[in-house]
């Protein structure tokens, strides 16, 4: 119906309202306008009828966006073209953020267990608890957290407290910003301080191994995960799927608690803060190892994730492998391993999550991890950076339904690209192959939640028709591409649809004050032309 | 048959040298090679069978390649994945840019008037002729160079002899450079010379602007050209073709030569080269004007267009918009103009080889040139780096057989994007779309040729499995979308074929002392899982 119409306004506009460029242009323009609109229902999102509130709202949103594109184009300074380290503050003044912040993005698909929290938090509220110890790796340099009941010795990093620590420096607030530092990569010349993708994937892994001292402490466990769904719940994000290497939680006095513990606890926690605050639908997780490990404990863990599911279905989802791909061992490499569910008889049902594609390097054995990942019926695929280079598996993930899980900044930050205009998802979006979009490890580049993702999305990877449908696309097909169960998805659509109706009217309350013209992304013919 | 014996290799390998793997793995691992055959024959250059010769060649030349990635992965130090003017000098100093160099390349396609010739020569030769002046505007600041015979007086832009400002200086040397660094953007830190895109054009702008003004002389003019055409021959490339704007070309007395005298002077120099060195296929020039200017002025041009074509149907092959696309105004706007050839009864033969889709504003009017560069059945598409956001644009050049003109450099130089294996055309060539590579103006960024942006395309744009047969390929391309006749096409195929044997003779000669193990990529699997 819309195309129809579409054409029709075409048909009509070059006939019969300049009669006189019709008889030479006609043709031209009704073939233009028919292959425009043929694109346009290929987006993301290109085939929702918005319906009238939502055109007030889109309509306000692309004011703000051709403005800005507008500014960007004159001036050179454009916040989605820039790193985020540079944009961060100027993406998140910015009325479109606002709009994007309010928005109901549905579900985060692809998050890491220890970077889901605002790193101010962990120094902030962990730090200052009663315990809590550090020190410097007096080799290697490097800031470990880690709770004792009494003062352990170590030569190697010698342990003080933090109260200690905070005394002997003086300036609290600079030794919090120090802290801070150390489990973030943020600086002020990204270029300079991480020119290769070694160097801040080393110094990215440094910045996780120091949170994870202060966050495997079993109340912090507790508390941070609470705290990392109460964060993506006020970002309007309403489920979350997170990656767990399941590694040990430890108690004050030194004993450390099992897989089952952690699982149990993870779901104990997603259930109290859904008592909490109904209208979120929850969390679940995927068993993750390191790609760099022997094969035989890849085949321990695979077994273990089977036992784990079979154990807590509606918690523990599946399996995956994340790391650093490229110095990592190929999904090949673990054939046997990851075979070894769909060959036992009967065949047992363990979902794949796999990380494939994050690289730069076309053509590698790193590179074939994406047709290995779709071999092997991976549910989702994360990153898949470099499918772009691969036509069969582009092919794969349309007709399997596999989504790419895009993560923007992290891509941005760990060096696979600069400008998130070239981001290869722009083709997925100009060509609605199934993505969805996350953060992967939002806390390390201090991004919040999924709105800066989003924002980037929808300023930089997807170009100035991208509009409140390709959102509202995204936002539905995370719930659709969720490890959730169909009961569970239905009642989550039910609770989108309800939180959507709200942004809509509240945010016409918010920035309509009076009527606005319906926004075309079609109108560019007569404005260019003047016919 | 390339196929049937690979597939065959792979079930036997499978099924017989390794039963106890076969048995689980076997149909999972025959799948595999499946696809990957399939990506593997979708390739640019995928089709191509080499010869027992070839294959030698492609070996000494893949084995550098892996190695390089070898270090570059270890290291992070990677000339194709650096800005040019960090690599430049590390890629002309290695084996492989040796190997590219003296490959024959076959055409040059997306070239400009004033930017083929290493400034060098206009530094060290056409600045010290006589009757060289230079000032410095008072108000911008830029430079111009002209030849008088005699003094001009200019408030606005005082002139000196060349002598004169180079006496008044005293270090010659240093002098020199000053001129070179005026007429190139060759710095050592571009990031931060070169923030924005507008920036780095104006830049660009200026650096033409100062170069036209010792060009356009006509004694300089003949020479210039001839020197372009034998710095081509020299890397190897055997036929060309130039964007020209057509501009006044002066004499010392002031007095001027239109349009018809420079085309006939491309053609007698073009010409005279041929004989000089008949080992070259010849040149051909599209008339391009700046795609700014009014709309009056594109209908004159189209029309003087069609009178240089028809008058001169075998140097003079069509007409082009040029400039810097963003700011510019759309093909669209000069719908009427460029519909004019295609109105008239009987329809006009006029070629367009517009520019379209140099441009990272994904949705704006000037991101949709490339429908209409298509729409007006230009024959080939310079750059077209936006087509992986257009999918229909993308059915067109392979429906229509339209090539994209690929320049990886000036893409990078100009700012579209940083590291090149996130170049869209790593796409365009993983799926075998029509593409020829070219280096547009590569004076201005010290490029040679072909050959730094067929490094660039072999080492970063395309991947580690592109090879001797991409490259070949790419060279053939460029023969088989030139605008040369059907006759020309076919004695330029015959040309290449000897140059190519020559080579590789050459290049056996050269690098093979002992026997090589020939470079199969399909040797993953047994190297990685050890079957």
């Amino acid at each position: 119906m819309f195309y129809v119409l579409h054409v029709l306004l075409w048909v009509i506009t070059c006939y019969c309202i300049h009669p006189s460029i019709a008889v030479n242009n006609g043709t031209y323009l009704q073939q233009r306008a028919k292959l425009l609109l043929t694109e346009h229902s290929m987006r993301t999102g290109g085939k929702i009828e918005l319906t009238d509130k939502e055109k007030t709202v889109n309509t306000v949103l692309m004011n703000h966006k051709s403005e800005e594109i507008r500014h960007g184009k004159k001036t050179g300074f454009y916040p989605a073209a820039l790193h985020f380290f540079y944009s961060k503050a100027y993406i998140e003044d910015s009325e479109i953020y606002d709009i994007v912040r309010r928005m109901p993005k549905g579900a985060a698909l692809s998050l890491h267990d220890v970077t889901m929290v605002d790193v101010d938090w962990l120094v902030k509220n962990v730090t200052y608890r009663p315990n809590a110890y550090m020190c410097f790796d007096q080799t290697t340099g490097k800031l470990h957290f880690h709770f004792f009941n009494t003062l352990p010795m170590s030569q190697d990093c010698p342990w003080k407290t933090l109260e200690s620590w905070r005394l002997a420096y003086g300036n609290t607030t600079e030794f919090d910003e120090v802290l801070y530092r150390h489990m973030t990569l943020n600086v002020p010349d990204p270029h300079k301080a991480y020119p290769t993708q070694n160097i801040v994937w080393q110094k990215f892994l440094d910045a996780l191994d120091s949170a994870t001292g202060l966050i495997m402490y079993a109340p912090v466990f507790k508390d941070y995960f609470y705290e990392a769904l109460k964060e993506f719940y006020e970002d309007n994000v309403q489920y979350i799927e997170v990656r767990c290497l399941l590694s040990e939680v430890y108690e004050l006095d030194g004993t450390t608690h099992d897989k089952d513990w952690i699982v149990e606890t993870y779901s104990e926690v997603a259930e109290k803060f859904v008592k909490d605050f109904p209208d979120f639908s929850g969390a679940k997780i995927i068993y993750s190892v390191i790609r760099n490990v022997p094969k035989v404990d890849v085949g321990l863990a695979v077994k273990e994730a089977i036992r784990l599911h079979q154990k807590y279905p509606m918690h523990f989802v599946g399996f995956d492998l994340v790391g650093q791909e490229d110095p990592g061992h190929p999904l090949l490499y673990y054939l046997n391993e990851l075979l070894y569910p769909s060959q036992q008889n009967p065949p047992i049902d363990l979902k794949y999550f796999f990380h494939a594609g994050e690289t730069d390097w076309e053509g590698t054995h790193i590179d074939n991890n994406l047709i290995d990942a779709l071999l092997l019926n991976s549910s989702r695929i994360g990153h898949g950076f470099a499918i772009t280079k691969h036509p069969e598996a582009l092919e794969l993930i349309r007709e399997k339904d596999v989504p790419l899980e895009v993560n923007p900044i992290s891509n941005q930050v760990l060096g696979l690209l600069d400008d998130l205009r070239v981001h290869p998802a722009s083709f997925l979006l100009a060509n609605g192959y199934p993505v969805v979009i996350s953060s992967d490890d939002p806390s390390v580049w201090g991004a919040t939640g999924l709105s800066d993702d989003f924002y980037e999305v929808f300023m930089g990877v997807a170009g100035e028709n991208a509009d409140l449908a390709t959102m509202k696309q995204l936002a539905l097909d995370s719930i659709r591409y969720s490890a959730m169960t169909d009961t569970e998805k239905k009642a989550a659509v039910d609770l989108f649809n309800s939180k959507w109706m709200k942004f809509i009217d509240e945010t016409i309350q918010k920035y309509v004050k009076k009527p606005v013209e319906i926004y075309d992304e079609f109108k560019e013919v007569e404005e260019i032309t003047g016919y």
